[in-house]
């Protein structure tokens, strides 16, 4: 199918948003009996899905919990299981560093360690304007043989990228995932890689070193941990693979360097969701797709923060007229994967999904809503499926055989 | 997809329970266009279904009535069509009998033959009493090269091993499925089964021998006919395969076999369904998986009875509040397949399927029934995703990707 498809493809000057509300999909809170977005108010939403083709989306598998990278993956028509691409690459390309395809990068997590013991993984989540100056110090170490490159992410994330010949991504994490214990040693998984776990060893006593002397008082950031080892995958690029003109819209780290890595133009960071929609607006003239992100949906879920979920939920229901009158060919809104808020982290949950168009069947379901979504005409469908349907929507597919 | 769960597996203190009844799905009664299950009164599996994940699971393919054997295989999560457990297989297994890996088993069934012509395929339902009798006298017999096990299983059905080297399983079926024919001699479907075919030859006119002088007056078993030759599959153990401990609380020999070569645990053979429920809650503690057999379902169906089909169901729902009092992670109710009355016997449809847990959606379905199951947010899903989702909903599954 993925080749028939491409040699069906066509340019057409059609428009296409793909409106990805992070986490959206929820779970009954006990006592009411209804979800996240079953709870909150959606007048828009709902009244965009009563006209709408919809469905529940399936991120990778039946019971399989998706990590973000996997997720979008999908929904970008890519197969998520055969295209890895590791936590160090989607934090590299997240700060806007232009990875090359040999480097290899990976998570920093700034840490407290007492007496070669983990006190706390996170450094008391050290701030962004200490912790982007300590990155800036640990940037400046130098390794015999390899370019050292240190990029601050948020809180008491960084990322490092180290630039060099012979270099290998296959190394264990060197966060254990628990205080208490020594942080590990780097480890490689073949010998190829032994000698990038060197460099990650030398790289971290080094930074050891330098943090000793250099953390503020208040946040004891006194180690380094790095995990997700992870090289450029070399993607197939968007706009080749479907002929079009992408632009993503996002605010988050790591969803924009997702994007980068499909080749989409990423638009100026936006302050909040109203510059979001302020972008697509401006740009809209420009692009032939646009990915649109929103986070807060799954951060207040992986909180547990049920009421803080409705929130997120209704903000981004209020944005819906304003992206509607844009009259896209087609709009999809759905999720990348469920947090829901009772579970407090992702899950395997399908994800409500309504695709809007001119050309889309109107399901007539009542409302925006996961067991809503469950009755409609998609039915629990692959979320890799998504983008052969916003481009047949969009008229973008020729017709297959005579 | 097989792969990649086995590398989210996690092992946690959380209990699953796997109540199969038997040929659960049906067909309208004309008269009334209900069926079995929706005629039934069903307070309990009603109730459960409201607050439950619910679908209608599909046993082998769309299309394809299954066998017990691969419907239970599929529901247990592995692939019926790549691993083909035979019937003589089951049969040894059912009985207790400790199959070896090259050991050969087949199906006996005690007939009556007239002047070389099969009269009756069952010998009248020859009673247990009798033919187990007989079996104790099969046993005995000696074939030169191999051993030989007889052993009785239900009526006129008896299980034939024979172990030795260089035995093959090719053979085809030497029961002609009909009367008025005479038996079929044993043929090999390849030359390697050669060897097996004429040991089963001789053990068939050894065992005409000793029948014709020692078979009671009121049923003529004068004959057997072997049928379902097959060796042990060597199917990776259940408990490896998902990182957990199961038990299995079944009736009737067939399915206490296919547990065991699963290698769950099979607890003492149960007498009727209370004390089926008995078993659970005493041996609760002890595992974190069990497979929950109800039989009557499917022979009533068989027997092409709709009214204590009807009665059978409602003899399950009885128990359900005992079930979920036991407050199981993860609950599934479910089918093997269909028997639907008006067949009297196994079906292609698809099964109603019920997913209960505290992290389970809820399909709002109005009750337990196959119209409203295919209405319900599973759709209309492989029975093989089973494992996986109950592995989900017990929390078993990390997630995948960054």
């Amino acid at each position: 199918m993925e080749e028939l498809f491409k040699e069906l493809l066509t340019e057409q000057d059609t428009k296409m948003i793909l409106l990805v509300i992070d986490g959206l999909g929820g779970l009954p809170d006990p006592s009411s009996g209804l979800t996240e977005l079953e709870t909150a108010e959606t007048p828009n939403l709902d009244s965009l899905a009563r006209t709408s083709t919809c469905g529940l989306s399936v991120p990778i598998g039946p019971g399989i919990t998706p990590g973000s990278g996997p997720a979008h993956l999908s929904l970008f028509g890519y197969n998520p299981v055969r295209h890895i691409v590791g936590r160090g690459v989607l934090s590299a390309l997240g700060v806007d560093f232009p990875l090359k395809e040999n480097d290899v990068a990976a998570r920093i997590n700034f840490a407290t360690v007492d007496n070669g013991i983990i006190t706390d993984r996170r450094a008391g989540r050290i701030p962004d304007k200490y912790a982007s100056k300590l990155c800036e110090l640990l940037n400046k170490i130098e390794i015999p043989g390899v370019e050292v490159f240190v990029r601050h992410e948020k809180e008491h994330r960084g990322v490092v990228i180290f630039r060099g010949e012979g270099l290998s991504d296959r190394l264990e994490d060197m966060d254990p995932q628990k205080t208490g214990v020594p942080p590990l040693p780097a480890k490689a998984v073949v010998p190829e890689a032994q000698k990038t776990a060197s460099i990650a060893d030398e790289f971290v006593e080094a930074a050891a070193k330098i943090l000793s002397k250099n953390h503020p008082a208040e946040y004891r950031a006194n180690y380094v941990m790095l995990r997700g080892f992870a090289s450029h995958p070399g993607l197939e690029l968007f706009n080749d693979r479907y002929l079009l003109k992408a632009a993503a819209i996002a605010e988050y780290p790591m969803y924009r360097g997702l994007a980068r890595l499909l080749g989409m133009e990423v638009l100026e960071k936006p302050d909040g969701l109203e510059d979001e929609v302020r972008q697509l607006k401006e740009n809209y003239n420009n692009y032939d797709f646009f990915f649109f992100h929103v986070k807060k949906t799954d951060s207040t879920g992986e909180d547990g923060d049920f009421a803080a979920k409705v929130k997120a939920i209704e903000a981004v229901d209020k944005l819906v007229p304003a992206i509607v009158e844009l009259k896209p060919d087609c709009l999809v809104i759905t999720g990348d994967h469920s947090t829901p808020s009772i579970l407090k982290s992702h899950s395997w949950h399908p994800v409500p999904y309504m695709l809007y168009s001119k050309y889309a069947r109107h399901d007539k379901i009542s409302g925006f809503s996961e067991t809503e979504c469950g009755r409609a005409s998609l039915g629990r469908f692959p979320a890799i499926d998504n983008m052969v349907l916003m481009l047949a929507h969009a008229l973008r597919l020729k017709k297959f055989g005579a």
